[in-house]
């Protein structure tokens, strides 16, 4: 066993209060030893080992844990997108496109296109993530995703309730069908970890949402879902009444569905750069975590309303428009993410956690926030193998 | 003579509307060759050179022109920014704390945190930069950041006008005396090509701002003014009396503001960055362009109201924010800057223009919007000197 120290820390956030200050667990001029997969101690500098990275006074974060991502698609909507923002009318669009164009993919070339955008998310500080199917909306092109997506993390999401796919108009309840039947089996034989549905007007109703999430569970998987990102609706509620492991968006909630966050075990997930690049009102952070709710921070990388790996950029936007501080964003981002995929390995750096690490190119994690924009990403280790 | 070839370039944005399509001057499936100093020709992929550099499909935009920036300082505010964005007080902050860290800074200290910040610039795809002083204060700082700054750029600015230092407490016109006089002597002999003013309650009012431009303009420098930042206020109106070459900020307009600069030679500088900083409402571009105004985008990189050398973020902002199209933000970061410092070199890529250029890790410019937060900037070229 090699052991590493990463030395000279100058401020490491361990995200364990009993490892340091406050609720970011923050110790100053730290050092971090590994045995190369495994946080083996945290303590002041110049602990010794068999390797020594200097950081150089650089801070040390938990790597990010990105819970909502799309990563498996083909295409480009840049031109939807810049109409969008204009304001213009823009013809074709939306998921369909994806599907049509991830489904014109080889099987090779879409491995690539994944791989890439993963190995951008890595470089973005994402060492866990959660990638989710939804782009095919057939049993063999969701089985296909999820295999992909497989390859890349065990955190993977069935999502075959995206949207009602063109050759089902009119007839939602017959896709339902096929997403809890043979589609569903095929999501399980590719090993999907959690199932999730788009419950918004225009996707599927309340009711179609709990019997896509009802057999999903049945199944053996954990239940996540899309709720209130244009409006109010039945999603969160759902939500808790369901287990979910999150509900995501959370653009458009009533009291009563903060109240019912506030006391189950669901997280908040928010995505922030969905609301940037949507044109969306920001969903209200603060009235969360003020009523007690488990927030995350995600990127939901996607083609259409959120294209991007950069958590960082996600930070800078839940601070300014969500009015989180930059500690509650930098946890939702890390742990916050850990939560809503029901992980309690990953997200912080104490003894015994995988050393999933970001060195920042800065003295604090605030910079996140206070350098928006600016590539802060020193260097990302992932001495822990992808789950 | 070497020439080189940048070839294969999946689309590249002129901003020559005689090199190509609309008021980018875009040419798709092109070719770029350079003597290594200037653009020689433009035209479609396959043109040959000595050198050949294959983009691989990339897009291939001009430098971006920063037109206002604040590198030459020392220190970090990033306790004092967290607090301003949790809302909590923050006993200490603001310009004159950077006063006081830049001046305990030695030259060489100085200097190489300077030169890391120019350097983080030009990986941010900014070629030509604008650098104010401003952190001095005194007849021998505010040279020793102007003769710092003009390592660096030949666009530096004399901004003595900056704030009122602790030491001219209650006696600001002794101290716009300073600024005309010794201050401004000494800043002429540091080679300063513009003269700022911070036109502000809570900095300079009209009369004293229109002294200082008054005294630079008579001194041989070119006017510009920090204006309507903060409330509506009679910078803008200085601006367009004294011909300055930009007027910077312009959050708070009133509609004689905005016809002023229509129908002015002064260019609208909007720094988005800063309004996001510091939570203030964004400027309205969308405005000053349907009067037909012209519009530059800068980053205002300061340690204060906005620390980033991201104009990539400026301009995603911008879109997001303040209504302009992605064409237009790319304009305003690229010919909008030349504009705003008065140069017409700078900013496009038509043949004679210097070979300054950015290749994008995109297809397509409008990737900088649609993708928010995601390092696009591949390649950064330079050919021409810095001036």
């Amino acid at each position: 066993m090699t052991t590493v120290v990463y030395d000279n820390i100058g401020q490491l956030v361990t995200n364990d209060p009993a490892s340091g200050e406050g609720p970011l667990g923050l110790v100053r001029n730290a050092s971090l030893v590994t045995d190369g997969s495994c946080v083996l101690s945290v303590g002041p500098a110049g602990q010794i080992a068999d390797e020594r990275i200097d950081v150089e006074g650089r801070a040390v974060i938990p790597g990010f844990v990105d819970s909502h991502s799309h990563l498996v698609f083909a295409g480009d909507r840049a031109e939807e997108f810049a109409s969008r923002m204009a304001g213009t009318p823009y013809a074709a669009g939306g998921i369909r496109d994806t599907v049509a164009a991830t489904a014109a993919a080889t099987d090779a070339d879409l491995r690539r296109i994944v791989s890439a955008r993963r190995a951008e998310a890595f470089r973005a500080g994402i060492t866990t993530i959660e990638i989710k199917s939804g782009y095919g909306l057939t049993p063999n092109a969701e089985a296909r995703a999820l295999h992909l997506a497989r390859e890349l993390t065990d955190d993977t999401t069935y999502l075959g309730a995206h949207v009602v796919p063109v050759a089902f108009a009119g007839r939602a309840d017959d896709y339902v069908a096929l997403v809890c039947g043979e589609m569903l089996d095929a999501a399980v034989a590719a090993r999907a970890r959690f199932v999730d549905v788009f419950c918004e007007v225009g996707a599927f109703d309340a009711d179609q949402s709990r019997e896509v999430l009802r057999a999903g569970i049945d199944a053996g998987l954990i239940p996540k879902i899309h709720a209130n990102q244009l409006g109010q609706g039945p999603g969160v509620a759902l939500a808790v009444e369901m287990g979910c492991a999150s509900a995501d968006h959370c653009t458009h909630l009533s009291s009563a569905d903060v109240d019912a966050l506030a006391s189950s075990t669901t997280v908040a997930t928010l995505l922030p750069a969905a609301d940037f690049s949507t044109r969306q009102p920001y969903a209200d952070a603060r009235r969360l975590l003020d009523a007690g709710a488990t927030v995350a921070l995600a990127t939901n990388c996607n083609p259409g309303s959120s294209n991007t790996t950069s958590m960082s950029f996600c930070i800078a936007l839940a601070v300014r428009e969500m009015h989180m501080t930059a500690d509650e964003a930098l946890q939702a981002a890390t742990i916050g993410g850990a939560a809503a995929l029901r992980r309690t390995d990953v997200g912080r750096l104490s003894t015994g956690s995988p050393a999933d690490l970001v060195v920042l190119d800065a003295p604090s994690h605030l910079h996140l926030v206070y350098r928006p924009g600016v590539p802060l990403i020193h260097t990302v280790v992932q001495s822990s193998t992808p789950r």
